[in-house]
């Protein structure tokens, strides 16, 4: 005994020896009601200080693993080892046999556990996540320090299920700012832009059961649509966004509890809907009376061109649409904070909805969001995101136009553009042959939602090198070029 | 026009400005194709800087609010003011026509939306969060300083769903060491015990749509099963916790799909379930072979007395206990961190619901909470915490025993105590009476699975000064005593 103690860095002496003589107690290699070495003797086996004994010996008894018997030492605590042996009520359960059919498809729906994973070196063209290195961790810093030192003790304690209330505010007078008529809207803080969905989905009736959509989209909202048991209609995009003459024949055909709709830097697409295209959308789900989630997926990434108000806005005093907000492609995903605008009354509903599944954001992310947004950071950064990602925009799509025989690209800004090959093309076989030669991508059909889109894939630049943007686009062009002739 | 413009502090005045500008513009003050003040001009009306107008211009034009014509000036985009009038998309929805049953009774359920405001002034005994005083700002503030200065851009970027992994695994050893058998098993970060609890019970199936648990119990929980859909049989409690011949009648009358229990410190009796009756309580268990949900609530909140292993490492090697873990009535409930540890099969398809749902828990939380724990923090707060909740609990057991005429009277450690008076008194009535003079608590109904409790309540102590305990104590006592005799 006492032979396999190794002190690491980074944590205080005596709680490793604390923690080691638990372990020996938990594995009844000491036994309740033994006497523990005297801490000189301790001090000894294992080379350290007898402070950091003695304290580790305090430790254990405030954690009750221990007692002191005055004048004698210390004793093991009775009852402290782990249940072993006959005593023990061990027995194993088929935990699949009673798993619910939703874990069973949110298992089955999880690209993440699917995906191809990028060995080291591999150029990888899978991720739309914000390059960390334009991240200016010095403001953020900053944010944090000046959050805590004006209300540190309350941030660190419970909050409210809507949210931290500068963000809350700050965040109105943002979306102000983007056109909304803010009267008879109010703003719920989420766990990002996911949450936000799940909770806008949870709280919405099924009274048709189906839910009409862009093809292709967003495959988390495809996964979370097919979660809650929404059938999915998507409508053909067209260059300019979606196709209204299609949706129109959709609604007409049947009735849909809502729409989904990313009208800006769509994703997979990267199209943004023209203000035209906002205009008549908006009038098409008036006439049919059709609510709409608006995705405001990356809407902060536009690189040219005047301001497109979001659909929100187009919808002037009404109450129609939900708009579901997030910094996560531009700013930090790490904080997990998005937020959702829509009807007072609604709003309330979700209030209590989001009580019931995480109680409430972390104070200390919303808080030093609110920080970083008040102290105009995010003016300075986008400045200086913007300006990057633009340069890796436009590189991505001359190397794309050189080197890729696409049928057709897209993609307007954002962080990612789309390509689309001839029919009959089959970009999986391209991504297998591509992921020999160290180069992956997405694979385009995961965000079509019909079964279609074969012929597709997705290119996220944000997080590539330069060098890897071209010699990794080089080597899908030529692949797909010998696919072709093949 | 420029007249109402007014600087707040902690704001850049060049955002103030772009601020106000938009404002103007989306209220179609400005209009597309305007103008605008030139900056020598607009910075004498605002009276601030010229370089701050300039700023403010350039930032709008990032915004694609603005544009520049060379050599002539700033003019307003295009299509940037809200849309109003008649082109607007404008109707509205009656949504609670549209809310699902889930968001309707979220709604009901939410008791934040039901209890009594505490004015300013009111002794409030309904709290059991940490009392926010005892925080060690200066331990956290590093703790963020140091992980950031390690791995500060991978902390904001996007993590895993599964959790931070070193936060996972300091967690499986912080569990092994209060005796937890590891072996085929796994653990999933998630945002605090609420969402832990909401994830099992979405992942279980629902093959006999009930849960059995203790009466009184958690009166979130008792929401999310009810939100869930799952049946409840509660179990009454004894002094030393759930009535084991009782709970065998009941699983021996039907099928359950699991227990949920609070065996430590539980939520609302303060009762700590005695070693012995772990073990008798877990042979039934594996009898009837129903797997356990384990609330690990207030488990570090013990004052005396020896280590009390968790039903979980009671189950030894086994399988069938799910086990939930927060330190939020411990350390900071406003970061939201807490963990399920169970069978890996399991976790690793909660891992996935858990993706579904908020993709992950927030990385930062997360790393400071790692760091803090790492550094040895939790042990030395630990020490203070308890040191102080022990002699606002005693205080409280005092002021309890000499003031308030209870049948009985139940705490055994923990934030709270539990008053249960003689048959046929009402503790609503105590309440509207108590909050009259300033005094509230928390009646105990809502906490009984079955529609009783009506003569109990809850005193939460952990946030309320030591005179305010005497105070609001005796005032509760002779009220009770008043409506006795009246």
């Amino acid at each position: 005994m006492f032979k396999d103690f190794k002190l690491i860095a980074g944590r205080p002496v005596y709680i490793q020896v604390k923690d080691y003589m638990k372990h020996l107690i938990i594995k009844s290699a000491l036994q309740g009601g033994q006497k523990l070495p005297s801490t000189r003797e301790l001090s000894t086996l294992l080379k350290v200080s007898r402070n950091s004994v003695i304290s580790a010996y305090e430790s254990l008894e405030d954690d009750g693993f221990a007692y002191t018997v005055q004048g004698q030492g210390s004793y093991v605590s009775q009852g402290a080892a782990a249940q072993s042996g006959p005593e023990a009520a061990s027995w194993t359960l088929d935990w699949t046999e009673r798993l619910s059919s939703q874990a069973l498809l949110a298992e089955e729906l999880d690209i993440m556990k699917r995906g191809i994973r990028a060995e080291k070196g591999t150029i990888s063209f899978t991720s739309i996540a914000p390059d960390e290195r334009l991240f200016e961790l010095d403001q953020v810093r900053r944010a944090f320090l000046e959050r805590m030192s004006v209300e540190g003790n309350v941030l660190l304690n419970y909050g409210y299920a809507k949210g931290y209330k500068p963000l809350i505010d700050y965040l109105k007078q943002y979306m102000e700012h983007k056109g909304v008529d803010l009267r008879g809207k109010d703003l719920l803080i989420t766990n990002g832009f996911t949450e936000g969905f799940d909770l806008v989905l949870s709280a919405l009736g099924k009274r048709h059961g189906a839910v009409v959509c862009e093809n292709p989209t967003h495959h988390t909202a495809i996964k979370n649509l097919k979660l809650h048991g929404f059938g999915i209609h998507g409508v053909t995009m067209e260059r300019d966004g979606i196709h209204l003459g299609e949706l129109k024949r959709a609604l007409e055909e049947r009735e849909f509890d809502c729409a989904y709709l990313v009208p800006s830097y769509h994703n997979p697409t990267g199209i943004v809907m023209s203000p035209e295209k906002r205009q008549g959308l908006m009038k098409l789900m008036q006439h049919y009376n059709v609510p709409v989630i608006e995705d405001g997926f990356n809407e902060e990434l536009r690189y040219s061109g005047a301001h497109v108000a979001p659909l929100i806005a187009a919808a002037g005093g009404g109450n129609s649409v939900i708009y579901l907000g997030s910094f996560s492609k531009v700013l930090f995903p790490g904080l997990r904070v998005g937020w959702v605008l829509a009807d007072q009354e609604l709003i309330y509903y979700l209030e209590s909805v989001k009580r019931a599944r995480t109680i409430h954001t972390s104070t200390l992310d919303q808080s030093i969001l609110y920080q970083y947004l008040l102290g105009g950071n995010l003016e300075k950064y986008l400045k200086k995101a913007r300006l990057e990602y633009k340069r890796k925009y436009e590189l991505t799509l001359a190397c794309c136009t050189e080197h890729i025989p696409y049928a057709s690209l897209s993609g307007d800004g954002g962080l990612h553009l789309f390509v689309t090959f001839a029919e009959g093309f089959r970009t999986r076989e391209l991504l297998a042959a591509c992921h020999a030669q160290g180069v992956i991508f997405t694979a385009g059909d995961i965000f079509f939602t019909d079964g279609t889109g074969q012929n597709t894939l997705r290119l996220g630049f944000s997080r590539v090198a330069d060098e890897d943007i071209r010699r990794g686009i080089e080597i899908i062009g030529r692949t797909a070029r010998q696919l072709m002739r093949g």
